[in-house]
C-alpha cells in the first residue's frame, strides 16, 4: 500500500471498499481532488492553442500549470494521510502496563490526533486552492468544455468537505484545546471559501451553458 | 485507452488532465461515483462481524454487496461513456459533400447527442443509488467510520451534478424536442432525490459526530 497511485484504478476502488484502514476517507478526498486538478486542467489544455481563445491564453496556460502542481500535491497528501493513519493504529497497540508506559502512549496518541487533523485540513486547502483555479477559468476556458470546469467544481468541494469531516472526527478526542481552537476556525473558513468560489464557478458555468 | 481501470490511478490522472478527448466529464463523474461506493462499503465492512452492530449485520451485508455491485457499475458507465464520446467524435470525421452524405452524417450526429445525454443520465441515476445505499448506512453504520459514510455522500452527490452538466451541454444541440423533455424531466427528478437523500444522510452523520 506504499505506493497507492501506481496501483491499478480497478485496485484502488478495491482495497478503498474494503475493511483495509487505508485509504481512508482523507485519502479518497485527495484523490477526489486530484480528479478535480484534472479535469481543470483539461479544459485548459482544450482552450490553449485555440484561436479563439488566444487572448487568454498566457492566463490560461498559469492556470494549467497550476492544476497540474495541485495534481501531484493530491498524491503527496494520500500518502501523509496514509502515513498519518498509520501512526495512529501503532500507538494503540503499544504497552500500556505501567504508568510511563500510559503516558507515553496517550502523548503519542494525541500527536497522531493533532497529525490526523492537520492532513485533512491540507487536503481541504489543496482542493480550495482548485476552487480558486476553477474560478478563475470558468468564465475564461474553452465553451466546447465548460461542462468539464463545473465537475471540476463540484469535485473540488466534495474534496473539502470529505476532507474536513476527518477533522470532525478526530478534534472530540484531542485535548489541547487551544490546538482544537484553531483547527476548528481554519476549518469553518475553508468551507466559508469553498461555498463562495464553488458557487460563482458553477454559476457562470451554468450561465456559459445556457448561451451555448 | 480501452481499459482505463486497468490503468494505474497515477496515469489514470495524467490522461484525465490531457486534451486527450477521454476521459471526460462524465467519466470522470463515473470514478467519483465508484468512489463514493467504494467508501459506502468500507463502512459497511467495518461495521460487519462487530458485536456492537450484530443487530444491522444483515441489513449492512446486504447494503455492502449492493455498493460493490454499484462500483462495478461504475466501471462499466466509464466505458459507456467513453464509447459514447468515440462514436460522436466518428461523426465529425464523416464525409458531408451530398445532400445524401450530409444528411446520414446529420442522423448519426443526433443519434450520438442522443447517447451522450442517456450515459451521464445512468451515471447519474447509479450515484442516486448510492446516496440511497448511504441514506440507509448513515443511521446504522459502525460509528468508527461514520464520518467516511459522510464522504461517500459527497463524492455521490458530486458525481450526480457532475454526470448532469453533461445533459445541459448536449441537449440544446438534439433536435427530438420530445427526447430533449424527458431526459430534462428525469435530470431534475434525478436532482431532486440527490439533494433530499445527500442532505439527510449528511445531517444523520453531523448528529452521529457530535454525539461521538
Amino acid at each position: 500500500m506504499s505506493d497507492l497511485f501506481s496501483q491499478s484504478l480497478r485496485d484502488v476502488l478495491k482495497v478503498s471498499a474494503s475493511s483495509e484502514p487505508t485509504p481512508g476517507g482523507g485519502s479518497i478526498a485527495a484523490i477526489t481532488a486530484g480528479f478535480a486538478a484534472s479535469m481543470a486542467s483539461m479544459v485548459c489544455n482544450l482552450t490553449i492553442g485555440k484561436k479563439k481563445y488566444k487572448d487568454v491564453e498566457e492566463q490560461v496556460t498559469r492556470i494549467r500549470d497550476r492544476a497540474l502542481a495541485l495534481m501531484n500535491r493530491a498524491e503527496d497528501l494520500v500518502q501523509a494521510d496514509m502515513a498519518v493513519f498509520g501512526r495512529f493504529m501503532e500507538c494503540y497497540k503499544m504497552p500500556a502496563s505501567t504508568d510511563e508506559e500510559k503516558e507515553r502512549r496517550e502523548h503519542l496518541i494525541q500527536e497522531a490526533l493533532k497529525g490526523a487533523t492537520e492532513t485533512p485540513l491540507d487536503i481541504a486547502r489543496a482542493a480550495v486552492s482548485i476552487l480558486e483555479l476553477v474560478d478563475e477559468l470558468a468564465p475564461i476556458g474553452s465553451q466546447m468544455a465548460i461542462s468539464d470546469a463545473g465537475v471540476a467544481a463540484f469535485l473540488a468541494d466534495a474534496a473539502v468537505r470529505s476532507a474536513l469531516l476527518n477533522v470532525d472526527i478526530n478534534v472530540p478526542l484531542i485535548k489541547d484545546q487551544s490546538f482544537v481552537a484553531k483547527a476548528l476556525e481554519h476549518k469553518n473558513g475553508l468551507l466559508e471559501q469553498a461555498a463562495v468560489l464553488k458557487d460563482r464557478a458553477v454559476a457562470t458555468v451554468s450561465r456559459r451553458l445556457q448561451s451555448s
